[in-house]
């Protein structure tokens, strides 16, 4: 028997109109279907492939055993991830080795700081695995803007709102296009660099792009408080344009 | 009679099966089709979609005046590209005030240093515009490494292989994963900035991603010579990893 093939299957932003026609195909005919879930939530990758999976398919949750409520610089953050990753890729390794596809619902583009990549590293000198790009939430945000956000020879730098205040602001200062993804509690840091690099003005907040929540605004003019965790900041590059 | 509407059509990075569901469908129910080609070639984009296009519509090319014969610093090219963006434009504008929906067949994603957006600015105040996103030509490069871009917190920078030497060594080495594009002839310039930014030997070359010529190799370790035009030059970002 030949081992099945593990699918990181790039959803895009959330519209499933803009997922891909492979990862559209891969997923109407999958058997096993993964996705990854904060504990308690139904998952957004889950949730945007809703009325898709065919009947009969079995799921598998991966849920994080923690997200927010241990820092990042936490030693356990790390030994937990780890175990959990262990854990997950153990069961995915096993489903192939019977014989199994596994598709993976990744959110954006899986190799673009996807949750997909602690798996893949894990699987992929053990099991056939195939990663299917896709349209990244930022790509999504800045057309959600109506405006191009690089020109000619334009500089586009991507930050994590993650980063202390003093590297975000050197970067963005520096920078023709600047996108900040990982925002959420980080908002007021993220706009204190924005306002020390002199770009707040032309910045453009996108909460929820591609999705049917999505909203955009100019960020001076977007109230101050906590967005969510899938919004993104966008300051558009003004290069060459004949 | 109400305008018809022109879709800035991203294609991805090559692979039909890479194209969003929806720029599938909008294409295969379209009547006009438009397209950039340099004069004397069939066009990449068009390529892209060879045997797509729906029987009875009407093709459109827009063959650019000038590609490399006049350096990009000569005032006439931005006075013949801009007459040419103008004419374009009004063809265009003519389809749609007269009913016509038009796809716009771009590659890559449209707002990510794209042709399109030349069109896109002169048409949007005017006649009604949807740019559908798509994979980026850096996705697929990526992607095609079989290693992830970005992890955690990596800054990532994306750099034309346009600019000066000097911008490009400083910007290499001061990010965690970087991407070249436009390398072309200006292949022995962006080789020695790697150098210069002690990244060249962690860099990767990839030619026609996600096309059936894709090459994928170690710079190092490829030939000293002129790439094509779909070439892009990937250093992964090495962040936090669980």
């Amino acid at each position: 028997m030949s081992a099945g093939t593990i699918y990181g299957l790039g959803l895009g932003p959330g519209d499933p109109e803009l997922m891909t026609v492979r990862a559209d195909r891969l997923l109407r005919q999958a058997r096993h279907v993964a996705f990854f879930r904060k504990a308690g939530r139904k998952g957004q990758a889950r949730q945007i492939v809703e009325g898709m999976i065919p009947e009969g398919a079995v799921e598998y949750p991966m849920e994080y055993p923690v997200t927010t409520e241990i820092p990042l610089t936490d030693p356990r953050y790390n030994s937990l991830l780890s175990a959990f990753y262990e854990e997950s890729t153990a069961h995915l390794r096993a489903l192939a080795a019977g014989g199994e596809d596994v598709v993976v619902l990744c959110e954006g583009d899986p190799f673009f700081y996807g949750s997909f990549m602690h798996l893949y590293t894990r699987l992929v000198d053990h099991v056939p695995v195939e990663v299917v790009p896709a349209i990244s939430g930022m790509s999504a945000a800045w057309t959600a803007t109506g405006s191009p956000i690089t020109w000619g020879d334009d500089i586009l730098t991507v930050l994590m709102g993650t980063l202390p205040e003093e590297v975000l602001a050197e970067r963005m200062a520096a920078s023709d296009a600047v996108v900040v993804m990982k925002i959420g509690r980080n908002i007021d840091k993220v706009r204190r660099a924005l306002r020390r690099a002199g770009r707040h003005d032309s910045a453009w907040l996108i909460e929820y792009a591609a999705m049917p929540r999505q909203t955009v605004q100019r960020l001076a003019e977007a109230p101050e408080k906590v967005t969510p965790y899938f919004s993104i900041i966008v300051v558009h590059g003004q290069g060459r344009r004949p």
